[in-house]
């Protein structure tokens, strides 16, 4: 094998042989290394990272791009070396899909009261809410509108509910009240009952959700307090205050599929926090056979003079 | 009040007083009473019902249309004596929302592993299931295509999932593999992984829900063994033979917001099976004021000549 440049595959904690199979299968003309040759290797034409170890990259003088296996890039940048070269974060329309099934999922469970009628069949009590509010009568709030936010937001608007979000740069959507910038973060905060997070980690959005962002949602709506569903990144999030926030009734619930540290310690309060629901990362699982293809025809297509799609904003840091 | 001919409401289990105060603000000019003047009541236009008692209807000989309460007109006809009069079933958008959120709710549950999350939260377990489906992979079959099952195939479709569907008429619906009647029941249930019961509760339907139609079922899904969530009527259940499902492996899981007595015993099995699902009738919960103006609205334009709409099939059953 091997015509064609040599790819560096760096993906910690990843199941590397499944991947190098995927890859031997699908691009037989590229060979596939775990690390490089030597202290400098100038072999290596791209590298498909997660979570590389710091000063790898900085070791292929010829990279002409980097490849993340996750949609944000976060992890690329925790590397203080990693070269000046294009980055390419990954847009699957299967890791899109399987996000907003579960954005969908969580806001449903909320609104429809998963946790309280579980707790009533765990006490085998059969009373059913009548003052449930329809989906119209819910505004979800998406911070961050990119590929994912977008595709949740419009799945939710065809359940019933009512959309409003939040960005970096001013958008314009079509059915979502849009707001954007430090300037449009209050008024985001008071539009909505349902909070839903899909920010890309960077200096800017590090810890913002925390205490103040908190007490500037609305309280005003029909579930009593918001709700706090994290599918972004877990260095969003200031863990302390979120528990503070739910031990107080600032927040009514939340649904966190991210964490500081992963995994989860098992002593972690969150756990056996009535308000929270905890999964493992898990919201947008990706099959890795749904990624190679793209990226593989990215890279021969790059080597014929094209250029890249879906490239990395290095000054916003995603 | 009643310049216009009164209203019966007879509705069983109802917080009565709350529709007398609904019903005296949106028409002041109809007088509403709970039972009939005598034994015979000419003065009753209209019957407005919940499981009305047995008897009740048919001391009216002016009557003439029936209002049922719910989607659902199986409770009206528990009366034998009930007049032969037009039976107007609630076709509310309000409604169709409410039941198409479930619907979707409780597919993405099961497919999203909700069950097998919680109890890892429960266990402090942080493991995430690598090979996770996509909804496109899966197919919920929907039993029953009426106004309830069609809005909830939509939504669902929304969201990725494939679908087929089943009704008593043939039917021919965009991106729903339709099969009808008993001669197409056998084909439909070896077509899905999810099936979704919305069928009205007939002769034909009673008790549907058996062993002979769980072992029909697809076994060859991404989900091992079929899903079943029946947000229809309890009376199409054999529960007996659901349980019995589950436990031996031909069903893999059940949601069931329906059951043959309600309020569920106490010391039913349901409650506290590993792989139920247990919601206390509220899939389609519905309020009053959405339902009231369009009940009124129709009766005025009767009572000025027009044709009554979405009328029950009595030689159908609903």
């Amino acid at each position: 094998m091997g015509d064609k440049g040599r790819i560096l595959l760096a993906a910690t904690g990843w199941d590397t042989d499944f991947w190098l199979a995927e890859f031997a299968a699908k691009a037989p003309a590229r060979e596939v290394v775990l690390a490089p040759d030597g202290d400098v290797d100038p072999s290596i034409d791209y590298a498909v990272v997660w979570k590389q170890p710091p000063g790898l990259l900085s070791r292929l003088p010829n990279l002409k791009a980097i490849f993340s296996l996750g949609a944000g890039v976060d992890h690329v940048f925790n590397d203080p070396t990693v070269p000046d070269v294009p980055i390419v974060r990954v847009v699957s329309p299967d890791l899109t899909t399987r996000m907003s099934e579960y954005v969908v999922w969580q806001v449903l469970d909320h609104h429809r009261r998963g946790p309280c009628y579980r707790a009533q069949q765990a006490a085998h009590v059969w009373s059913e809410d009548k003052n449930q509010c329809a989906a119209a009568d819910i505004t979800v709030g998406m911070m961050g509108l990119g590929e994912l936010g977008r595709d949740a937001a419009a799945k939710l608007r065809a359940i019933g509910y009512s959309l409003s979000g939040w960005s970096r740069t001013a958008r314009s959507i079509d059915g979502i009240s849009c707001h954007s910038g430090a300037e449009g973060l209050a008024d985001f905060l008071a539009s909505a009952d349902i909070f839903v997070v899909l920010l890309p980690l960077t200096g800017d959005t590090t810890g913002i959700l925390d205490a103040t962002l908190f007490c500037q949602m609305s309280k005003r709506g029909p579930l009593g307090a918001p709700v706090l569903i994290n599918a972004g990144r877990g260095g969003l999030q200031n863990e302390a205050d979120i528990l503070a926030a739910l031990d107080d009734g600032t927040l009514s619930a939340a649904t966190l599929d991210v964490f500081c540290k992963e995994p989860l310690d098992r002593d972690s309060p969150f756990w056996s926090h009535p308000k929270v629901t905890v999964t493992p990362h898990c919201a947008g699982a990706s099959i890795p056979s749904s990624l190679i293809g793209p990226m593989i025809a990215q890279m021969d297509a790059h080597d014929r003079g094209a250029d890249l799609a879906n490239l990395v904003d290095r000054s916003a840091g995603y």
